[in-house]
């Protein structure tokens, strides 16, 4: 049954923090920052009076801040009380079910100005306790048990996948490398330095300090160093993972009848998807996420398109092995291609298909709450052509974000088009 | 500018677990109670492969039970995966807002059925740790550190209210009294008995074991006993508090043209709000909320309805002093008589407005992220005339729920109506 919203939505603002580690700042100030950057956006101006609600996507600041009820503080520091305020959490996809929340509410008439935000503050916890945080998004009665934590789901995931299709660790390097190139060229990144960048910084130290330097031939043999890019869970190398950030990110929607009020160029929502999953525990394949072939589905049928179709894809890559099965779970390579594809630079910004132009979870960070709505600012960008270095080589008028939630357990997936 | 709803939303289904204790069991088991509860009262029947989302209202899992992302779980354990499932979380006022969610998500179009949940497991925690999570739905940046935890704010309102109306700590303790004498007719109810059989039963336990026996000479003064009844933050005294709980609700919804083929006597959604606040310490005034009035008005208008027109009510008094409140928010009595009309009796089941005949959190029990959902099981009963000897004395076919997040930073209220 194809569903049909009760009318059309655009993103008229899109605006970020800086992500990182950033001592001192809780999510509201994160939040504040974000949402001026998203008012900067707008560029026909915004009267902050006529945001009408705000979803906000929050994975847990219960745990990694110790607060809880964060929407309505949200609105607070913004201005907004009191406007609605609600937290959507669907893990590190809470953003991208945020964005959702705020699209049908549009539709379904009741408002015509949301607000939609992602926050995340991480870093106050000590690494150990941050790993654990996270891994209550996985099953706490059947997962955790057994010992897994996230870099080990996904290290599950990778080895089965290598084992299916005859990938190689190297295969998920080369999505690092591409990510971390198109990183440095995001302001607003975590980590915004190319490997070769982070290899030649670490010979440097060695060499000021009078150590003996480091003699890495390229960017691979670095990458397969373990002192330099250690272990995490194998396949899964420290440059395989996303890591622990602070950040948030602020999307504007109106009805589409008004975004031309707001912005010369509205990003028109075309398409949302949204489904869930049964815990990694319990599946019969790890090699896809069925959650995001669903939504993936959903959407493209209710843009009416093909996956060939879409210029740009921000996806969720959590770990690079997250990359490659996005790709063939949205149906941009067939399955098991994914690798081959990035092994052939298909995915990045001057290839066929860019993949996280903005570095990605990898590069830009992922302050998990915050990722699906940054992915929508870094699609905003590429189709206002305002990507700076990092544009992507080819005209980006229909653009992808994948948001995934824990192992997978929830996906939302959004199409946009600039018209 | 008054808004109004894409299409109308009926509910066709309500059901709950028992509210109480239960060690052993997770929210997940408690959740397919409700939703066991949920279907048989569906009269024409439900095939649960026609619901296409699920919202769910939960506060705190993380902290209570460790698990986060804790939809897409109910999805499974229902057998509704890979459906979209979706968490919101505004603190007790988590399935009040998830319910809203569910209103919004049907009239956007976008879903025919949907499944609105509240979830919530909190007595694995030792008490005093489950009091510290509560208190993280306040400010915990500028209140907690004052020593602030949730009798004591609500204490500070019940003082503020005495000082400016002459309420004394004797009419919250009719409200006490009121909600027991319910919820023992409420067989779900986690302390389903009168005070005076509380009395009773103290009296009767003092006589078996040969101890001196209380001399109460009626349950005011049993009220006023400091061992019977200690304080627990002047003038909060413990049968002004709601207990900690685990419990789950369910309920049903659909697009108003299809409601018919569910139910032969469909509660009809009429009116739905939402408001935010600010955090209690920046408030000008403690004796009211304003998300509930905002939130009240909102409703209201869109039923195209006054408060006198609503014969019964479920509302939020996780302690005495909020349903005072509540009473005044929402128009059934002008500010300040709030605690003259429990007094006098007025929002008894048999009075002009039955306020909470569930037994409300104070009795039924107050599982938080499950409360605003099973507010609306209760009217669902009312408006049926199914809720057996807690009936009230005339006919319920306009019922309103009211659900309070924190210390009042979100409001949702509904109105449902039985044509």
């Amino acid at each position: 049954m194809k569903k049909k919203l009760g009318r059309g939505v655009a993103i008229v603002g899109a605006g970020m923090s800086n992500f990182g580690a950033f001592p001192g700042k809780a999510t509201r100030d994160l939040f504040v920052e974000a949402f001026s950057d998203m008012i900067a956006s707008v560029d026909k101006g915004l009267d902050p009076n006529d945001i009408e609600a705000l979803y906000i996507g929050n994975y847990s600041s219960d745990l990694f801040e110790g607060q809880g009820h964060t929407a309505p503080f949200m609105a607070d520091w913004t201005g907004l009380t009191p406007r609605p305020a609600t937290r959507i959490e669907d893990a590190c996809a809470s953003s991208g079910v945020a964005l959702r929340q705020g699209i049908i509410a549009i539709a379904s008439g009741l408002y015509d100005v949301v607000l939609v935000g992602g926050i995340e503050k991480m870093t106050d916890l000590p690494t150990s306790e941050v790993t654990d945080t996270l891994a209550t998004a996985s099953d706490v009665l059947y997962e955790i048990p057994a010992g897994f934590t996230f870099p080990g789901f996904y290290a599950a995931m990778a080895t089965a996948y290598m084992d299916r299709y005859g990938a190689t660790p190297e295969s998920f390097m080369r999505v690092g490398l591409k990510n971390h190139e198109n990183g440095a060229l995001n302001e607003k990144a975590q980590y915004g330095a190319t490997i070769r960048q982070v290899m030649d910084s670490k010979i440097a130290k060695a060499k000021a300090k009078g150590r003996p330097e480091p003699t890495w031939a390229d960017e691979m043999e670095f990458m397969h160093d373990d002192r330099a890019n250690p272990i995490i869970a194998w396949p899964m190398r420290l440059f395989d993972c996303s890591p622990i950030s602070d950040g948030a990110a602020a999307l504007l929607l109106v009805s589409e009848d008004i975004a031309k009020s707001f912005s010369a160029d509205p990003l028109f929502v075309i398409g949302t998807g949204q489904a869930s999953d049964v815990a990694l525990h319990d599946r019969q394949d790890l090699t896809t996420l069925r959650a995001a072939k669903l939504a993936g589905e959903q959407a493209y049928e209710m843009a009416g398109l093909k996956p060939e179709d879409i210029k740009a894809a921000e996806v969720h890559d959590c770990f690079t092995i997250a990359e490659v099965i996005a790709t063939e779970d949205l149906g941009f390579f067939p399955p098991g291609k994914g690798y081959e594809a990035a092994e052939e630079g298909l995915t990045r910004r001057n290839g066929p298909k860019p993949i996280n132009t903005s570095g990605g979870l990898k590069s830009k960070g992922h302050p998990v709450g915050a990722s699906g709505a940054g992915q929508v600012v870094e699609i905003w960008k590429q189709a206002h052509g305002s990507a700076g270095e990092r544009q992507a080589a080819h005209d980006v008028n229909l653009g992808l974000t994948h948001n995934v939630g824990g192992t997978g357990q929830t996906c939302a997936v959004h199409i946009f088009e600039r018209r």
